[in-house]
C-alpha cells in the first residue's frame, strides 16, 4: 500500500497557500491527510502527529509556517521522515524571516526547504519521494513534466506569432 | 525564596557566548541553573524542562541558540513564564538568521529578544524581571547603573585630557 | 497593589498597532497607563516618565516605536525596570530599520524586543513579568494558553472534515 | 537493489563542503557516486548524468555550489528524482546568493533546499528519502537520532557538573 | 548584414517587462527574435537556441527571469555571444533573489546584469554592442542621448517656472 | 571667533574610528572638543552637552556609536546644531544596524549620516558647514580637493605607466 | 545677504517627495532654487550648477534621487559646500539601492545622508548649516522644536483622556 | 584595426581585484588601456575620458569601483560605448552597496553590471562584444570555454577516481 503525505499548517491562515500543495496531490492522486497543528500554541499535538507519522502510513510531511517559521522543524525533530518547509510569506520581510527559520536548521536535522510559498513544489518534492520506489508515481511525474514544456512552447510560438515578424 | 534563572543554550558550543549571563548572575548573586538542551535533537527534554520550570522554583529562562533558532520558541511554547532569547552568530548571515528566528515569534508565545550574542543583557533583563518584586534587587541595578555612568565619565576625562587641549 | 504596566508611543501614528496591546492588558484586567512620548521630539519628558516609572508603581514599560527606532533604548538608559520594545513597520524596509534600532542595544541596557508590530506578544510578555510574583495572573496565562490550543484543533477538526476524505 | 545518491558538485573547491556528506553516506553505508559537472562549464554533462540518474539506479541527486548557485535547478531541469540543493558560502553575501539561486525554484522543478553549506544533512535527507520504503534504513536513521540525543544529554550534564552548584 | 538580437523570457508572464525591450529595439531598427523558454521546463529548446544563435545571425542575447533565475545563466553556458540578463521582481524579494541568481556567475560565464526589471536599459546596451562596429547605429545613440538630455532641462525649465520666483 | 566642533563617542572603543575625524580637523586647524558619553548610560551628560553646545560656541556635533546607534539622534534631540552621525561597524551586520539607527531618523530631528566608520568625511562635512560663513576654509576645502585629484592623477600616471605599453 | 538653498531632483517624479523640502524652506522664509538634473542625462548641467554654486550664494545643496542614485555624489564631487542627499524609494529594495549609493561615500567627498524619502528633514538640515551663523534663524528652528513637542504633548493628553481612566 | 578596452579603476587599490581582467585580456591578446580615475575627485578627467573614448578606438569600458560606486555610471553617462560595471567588495556589506550603486541604474544609461570582484568576467564579457563582429576573437572564446570544460572534467575524472569505489 503506497504511502501518505502529512501536510501541516501552522495557522489556517495559511490555507490559501497550503491549498495548492493540496491539489497537486489530488491531481497526482496521492494520498494526504491536512492538519492545522501550531508548533508553539499545540506543541504537543505537533509532536504526537511527528512520532506516529511513519508508523501510520505516511511517506514524507509537508510543514507550512511563517514569521519565525518553527514548525518544519519542530516536525523534523520528531520524525525521521523527510520533511518539506513552505516558508510562507507574512507581513513583514517577504517571507525571509520564515525562509531562514525554515531552512538553516543544524546538523542531525534536516528540513527540505521549497520557495517562499512554494507549496504547490512542495507536493512535488514529496511526489518525488514517494516516486523513488514507484515506477508508476515517476511516470506521472515525467508525464506531467513534458506537458509543462509542451505548455512553454505553445506559449513561444503564440509569442513569436506576434512579435517575429518575417 | 527567591526565583531561580534558567539557561538554556542549543549546544555547548554557545558556551562562551553564554558565560556572560552566566557571569552577570553571579555578579548580582541571583541563582540560575544551566542547561544544555537542543530543541532539535532533545525536544522532550527541553519541553519537560519548560513545562515544569515555574513549578521548579524558576522566575524566567534564558534560551540562546544560533542558525533556525527554535530554542527560545520551543521553551516559551511550554511555559507561561518570560522567555528571553539569545540569537547567536554562527557561521553565515552575523546571525540575522537567529535573530529572526527568535524574534518573529506569533501572537500568543512571546520571546523577549536581545541583541546577537547579548547575552549579558539577557542576564541583565532576567534580574530586572526579578527586581520588579524585589526591592534590594532593583537597588542593585541602579547601583550597577550608577557604576556603568561612572565609568563612561572616567573615560571621558582620559580622552578630554587626551584632545582637548587648553 | 498589583503593578502597572506604562505604555508609550513615539507617536500616536503608531495606536493602532499598540492597540492591539491594550486590549490584551484588558483582557488581563492588568492596569496600565498609555502615553505619547517622542524619544527626539519630547526627550524630557519620554526621561522623566521613564526615572520615576518605577516610584509611580509601574512594573515593566513597553515603549513602540518606527523607523530610528531609540524610544524603547531612551527609555531603558532612564529606568532598570524591564522595558519591552515593539518595533513599528514604517513606510521603508519592512520594520527592519525599526527591528534593529531597538535590539540591538549595547550591554548595560537591554531592551526586551518582540516581532515587528508584536503589540499583543509585548503587552503577554509585560503580564509574563508581573505573573513570576502573581499566582493568579500565572493562571490566566495558563488558561489562555489552552484556549489557544483549543481554537487551534478546532480549526484542524474543521480542515480535516474539509480535506481529509475516509 | 537498493538506489545509490548522487552528489554533484559545480567546481572541486565545494570538496571541503561536499566531503560532511559522503562522510554521512559512508556512515550510513549508503551507495553513491560523487561527481565534478558546472551547470555553466559542463552542461551537457550535467544534463547527461541527471537525465540518465534514475535509469542508472540512482535514487536522489546531491548538488552542491556557490554564488549563483544553478547547479542543483539545472539537474533537477533534467530528471524527477528528488534534487537536494546544498547552497555553498562563496566570498561575498555569507552564501544568501547561492541560497536564493538555490531555492527559489519556480512552480515544477522542486530543490529541496538544506543550509548554506549544509552538506551532512543534505546527505541525511536523502537518507531519509531512501528510508520511506527501507526499514533497515529507518531504524539507522532512528538510532542516529538517539545517539545525537545521547550526546546532548551527555554535554548537559557536564555543563551542570561545572555551573549548577548545590 | 546587420546583427539581431535575441530576447528570451523564461515565462510569458514577464511579458509586460520585457516589451520594454522589444519598444527600445523597435525605435532604433534593430532587429530581434522573442522566445518563451524555461531554464527548467524547456532547457533543451533554451539550450539549442543559445547554441545556434550566432551562427543564426544573433549578435547578443537578453534574457529575462525572476525568482531563481537561471536562464541567463543557462543561455551563456551554450554561447559566447554576449549575454545580458533582466533579473525580474517576482512576488518576493523586490528581485533581490533574481539579481543575485543572475549577476553572481562564476569566472568564465559572465552574464551583463542590468537593473530589476530593467528591459529598457538591457535594449540599450545589447544596441550598444552591436554599434561598437556601426557608426549609424552610435549615432542614433548620442542622438537619443541629446534628446534624454533636452528632456530633462525642459523639465527643469518647468520646475524653475514654478518655483524659483524671481 | 570661529565656531568649535563637538566630537562623541559612545564608548572609547569607538575612538580608533573617530580619531580619522580628529586628525582632518586638526588637518584644517579647526578647534574642537572630543567627549565620551553614552545615549543610555550616562544620558543626562549627553543631553546636557547637547543643550547647551551652541552658547558653549559649537558649530556642529559628530556624534559615532554602534549597534543599535541612537547618539547621533539623542544628541539631535537636543540642539538645533547640525548633527552628524557616523554609523560604526560593530561585531555584526556590518554596521547596517548602526546606520538604520543613525540615518533613519523621524520628522523634525534630522542627522546628517556618512557612511559606516566614515569619521574623515564627518570632519570634513562639519568644516564644510563652517566654511559656508568662512572664505578661508572655504579655500582651504578647496586646495584639499585639488590635491585629492593631484594624488588620483599620479596614481593613473604610475598605472599608466605599468599597463599601458606603447 | 543670506545664503540660498539649492535643490536638485534627478527626475521631476521625484518632485512629490522633494515638496516637502521646498515647503519647509518656504516656512522659515529660507530661500532656494529648485532644479532638475540628472547625474547620467545632463552630467554636465548638473557639474555646473555644482561648480557654480558657490559663488552664486548657495549655502548648502539638497540632492534628490532613486535607485542608483549618484546624484548627491556627482555634485558632491563638484562643489565644497555641503551637500545633502536623500535617498528616494523606487519601485524595488524600499530605497535601500539609494540610501547606499548615497551614504556609502568615499573619503573625501562627504554627502550629508537622511532617510529615504526624508526630504523635511533634508531642509531642517539645511536650514541648521545656515543657522549655524545667523541667530535668528536657530531662534526659528528652536520655536520650531518648542511646537513639535507642544504637539505631542497634546496628543499625550489626548490618548490619556482615551486611555487612562481614573 | 581592432578596438582597445577601457579598463578604469576608482582607486589604485582596487588593482588587485582589475589585474584578473587586465590578465585575461592579455590572454586573448586583445589591447587595453588601465587608468585610475575616481568619479568624485577628478571627475572631469573621468568625463573626458569617457567622452573621447570611442574617438580614441575604444570598443568598450570596463570601471571597478567599490562603496557608492558610481564610477561605471559615471563614465556611461558620458559616452554610449558599453560600460561593464565591477562592483567591487570594500570594508562592508560584501559588496552590496558597490552591486546596488551599479548596476540599478535609470533608464537610458545601461551599465553592463558583473558579479562582486567579477574582473576576469569583466573582461570576458568586453572580449564577447569585439567578437560580435570579430570571428577570429569568436573562435578564441569558443576554444576558452572547451578548455574550462576539459578542466572540469578532469577534475571529475579525479574526484571519481578517489570517492566512486567500482
Amino acid at each position: 500500500m503506497s504511502k501518505k503525505i502529512g501536510i501541516v499548517m501552522g495557522s489556517d491562515s495559511d490555507l490559501p497557500i497550503v491549498k495548492k500543495a493540496i491539489d497537486m496531490l489530488d491531481t497526482f492522486g496521492v494520498e494526504y491527510e491536512v492538519h492545522v497543528y501550531s508548533a508553539h500554541r499545540t506543541p504537543d499535538e505537533a509532536g504526537v502527529f511527528a512520532s506516529n507519522a511513519r508508523a501510520n502510513g505516511f511517506g514524507a510531511i509537508i510543514a507550512a509556517a511563517g514569521m519565525a517559521a518553527h514548525l518544519a522543524g519542530a516536525i523534523a525533530a520528531r520524525t525521521t521522515l523527510p520533511v518539506i518547509g513552505i516558508p510562507c510569506k507574512s507581513s513583514c520581510f517577504d517571507g525571509m524571516d520564515a525562509l531562514l527559520s525554515t531552512v538553516q536548521m543544524p546538523t542531525g536535522i534536516p528540513v527540505a526547504t521549497v520557495a517562499v510559498n512554494g507549496a504547490a513544489n512542495a507536493a512535488l518534492l514529496a511526489i518525488q519521494m514517494l516516486a523513488i520506489e514507484d515506477k508508476a508515481l515517476a511516470d506521472k511525474l515525467d508525464a506531467k513534466r513534458a506537458t509543462d514544456a509542451q505548455k512553454v512552447l505553445e506559449k513561444n510560438d503564440a509569442i513569436q506569432a506576434e512579435f517575429n515578424k518575417k
